[in-house]
C-alpha cells in the first residue's frame, strides 16, 4: 500500500524541494512506534508526529522528525501543527483512552463545535467527524493500515496451539455475536464460554472487558475481536499487542480470535510466543462484509 | 392474574381435602419475599418454597409453610420436594448470580443432561429448558408476574424528578439498543451518557454494568432496562429494587427507564423516594413487541 502514500505529482515539493512529510496523529501503546518504523523502512520522505500528552509513549521522539504536543481534544491546534510542517497526508494511529471523552478531555471550540453536532457519540461517528474536518483544512487522511500490511492478521492459526472442539464452537458464536455488537457501533470484541456471552465491550476498553469476563468466568474464555461491517480503516483499526496478552493471560483464556486483514497484530513474534506460552491458540479469521 | 392461578377443578383437591399449595423456587433479593407476601394477598392456599443455599434471603422461612434448600443446580431434587409438597403449580422469582454458571453451580445428573444439550447458555436458552423440565414432571410453572400486577412498571414519570432534553434523547436512544442486546440474549440492561453506550450488560449482572459505567463516564448516564421481544414471563422478569437505587445513586446516574408492564419494580415506595431524593428520574417506556 505504499501506492496509497505516493503524493501527487502537483504537491510533492516543499518550499525546501523535498516532498511532504508524513503526518502521525499518536495515541497509546506500540501502534504509533510501529507505525514510525514502518514509515522509515518504506522510505517515507519525514515524519512530522503529533503526541498527545498523557496518552503518546514520549519515545516517539527518537523516531519523528518533528514532534507536537497536544492535549486529547485540541484538534484545532494539531491541524495548525501539522500544517505549519507542510503536511499534506495524515494518518491516525493508536487509541486514547476511551474513558477520555467523559474525563480529561480538553477540547478546543472547533472539537466542542463538532461534538455537540453528534447525536451519537461513538468511535465511528466521532472520528469520522474529525476526518472531515482534517480534510476540510487539506490534510488527507491515510487509512491506519498504511505501511502496515505486514501487521494485518492473516488467516487460519497463527500460533502453535490448536483450539479444541468447544472452543472452535464459541468461535463461531463468538463471531457472530461481534459483528451485532460492531453493526450497532458498541464496540469491537465480547468474551464468550461455552455459548454464553460473558462480556461486551462497549467504553470500557478491550482488556478491562478481557479481565471482567476472566473474573466471571473463572477462565475457558474465548476472546473476539473483529472490525465492525464496513469499518473506515483510517481510524480505530482493531489491534492487538502485548497488553492484550497480558489480559488474555489474566483471564485465563483459550483463545484469540482476529477479524483477518482488519486486524493489526502488532510485535507479532512476542504476542504469539506469549499465546503459545499460555496455551492460548491465534486465529485469523475471514469475515464477510 | 389470580385467575391464571385458579386450579384446575379435577386437580385441585389434595389427600387432606385442601387446595394444593403453590410452589416458589426463590432465588435472591427481595422479589421472592415480595412474592410470598402478594401470594398471601391473593388467598393462595399454601405455600411451598425451594431455597437456593447462598441465594434466597433466610428471612423467606416467616412466609413460607414449607421450605426445602437445595444448591444452584439440584433440578432433580427441586421437582422432587415440590412433588412431594403436593405443589402443581410453580413459579420462579428471583435471580440467582449469573457467574453460578461457572463457579459454585452443583448440578446434578439432570441439570447436567439439560446444560449439555445446548449448544448457546443464555438466560433464555437455559431457563426454557428447565421450564420444559418442570412441565414434564407434571408441574406448571405460571408467569413470575403472578401475584405482582401492582408491581409491573407503569408507562411514564413514576417519580418527582423530570428529565432534562439531553436525558430524553439518551431514553430513546438507550432503548433502541437495550432492544437490540436483548434480541441477541445478552443482557437486559445498557447504560448510555450523551449518545454514547458506556456499558452493556452481559453476565456480570445489572448492578456491575450500573458501577462500571459510572466510573467510566463520571456520572450523568441513563439506564435502561428492559424484556427482550417476546420475553418469556416465567423466568428471568427484569426487575428494579433498593440493590439497584444504590448502584444507580453511587454511578451518579440521571435517569432510570423501565419496561412499563414488563418490568418489576419492587419496593415501589421506598425506591421512588431513594430515587427524588438523588435527583434520578425514572420513568416507564411503552415498547412495542
Amino acid at each position: 500500500m505504499v501506492t496509497a502514500h505516493s503524493v501527487p505529482s502537483d504537491s510533492g515539493l516543499r518550499a525546501g524541494g523535498g516532498r511532504a512529510p508524513v503526518g502521525l496523529v499518536a495515541g497509546r501503546g506500540d501502534f504509533p512506534i510501529e507505525m514510525c518504523e514502518a514509515a522509515r523502512r518504506a522510505g517515507v520522505p519525514g515524519l512530522a508526529v503529533i503526541g498527545m500528552h498523557g496518552e503518546t509513549d514520549p519515545a516517539i521522539s527518537g523516531l519523528a522528525d518533528s514532534l507536537d504536543w497536544v492535549y486529547v481534544g485540541q484538534l484545532r491546534r494539531s491541524i495548525a501543527a501539522l500544517k505549519r510542517r507542510g503536511v499534506e497526508e495524515v494518518i491516525f494511529a493508536g487509541q486514547v483512552r476511551p474513558g477520555r471523552l467523559f474525563k480529561g478531555l480538553r477540547p478546543d471550540w472547533t472539537a466542542l463545535r463538532l461534538l455537540c453536532r453528534l447525536k451519537e457519540r461513538n468511535a465511528e461517528s466521532i472520528f469520522s467527524a474529525i476526518g472531515a474536518e482534517f480534510q476540510r483544512c487539506g490534510l488527507r487522511v491515510l487509512p491506519s493500515t498504511t505501511f502496515m500490511e505486514e501487521a494485518l492478521a492473516p488467516t487460519g492459526l497463527l500460533g502453535r496451539v490448536r483450539p479444541g472442539q468447544a472452543v472452535r464452537e464459541d468461535i463461531d458464536f463468538g463471531v457472530r455475536i461481534a459483528r451485532e455488537i460492531g453493526r450497532l457501533n458498541i464496540g469491537q470484541t465480547v468474551v464468550v464460554k461455552r455459548g454464553t456471552v460473558v462480556a461486551v465491550e462497549a467504553f470500557e476498553g478491550t482488556d478491562k472487558a478481557i479481565r471482567r469476563a476472566g473474573e466471571i468466568a473463572h477462565g475457558g474464555v474465548t476472546v473476539v475481536k473483529v472490525a465492525k461491517p464496513g469499518h473506515d480503516l483510517r481510524f480505530d483499526v482493531p489491534c492487538v499487542g502485548m497488553r492484550t496478552v497480558e489480559s488474555l493471560r489474566l483471564a485465563g483464556a483459550r483463545a484469540l480470535v482476529l477479524h483477518a486483514g482488519r486486524t493489526l497484530l502488532l510485535r507479532r513474534e512476542r504476542v504469539l510466543a506469549a499465546c503459545d506460552a499460555a496455551r492460548i491458540a491465534v486465529i485469523g479469521v475471514e469475515i464477510g462484509e
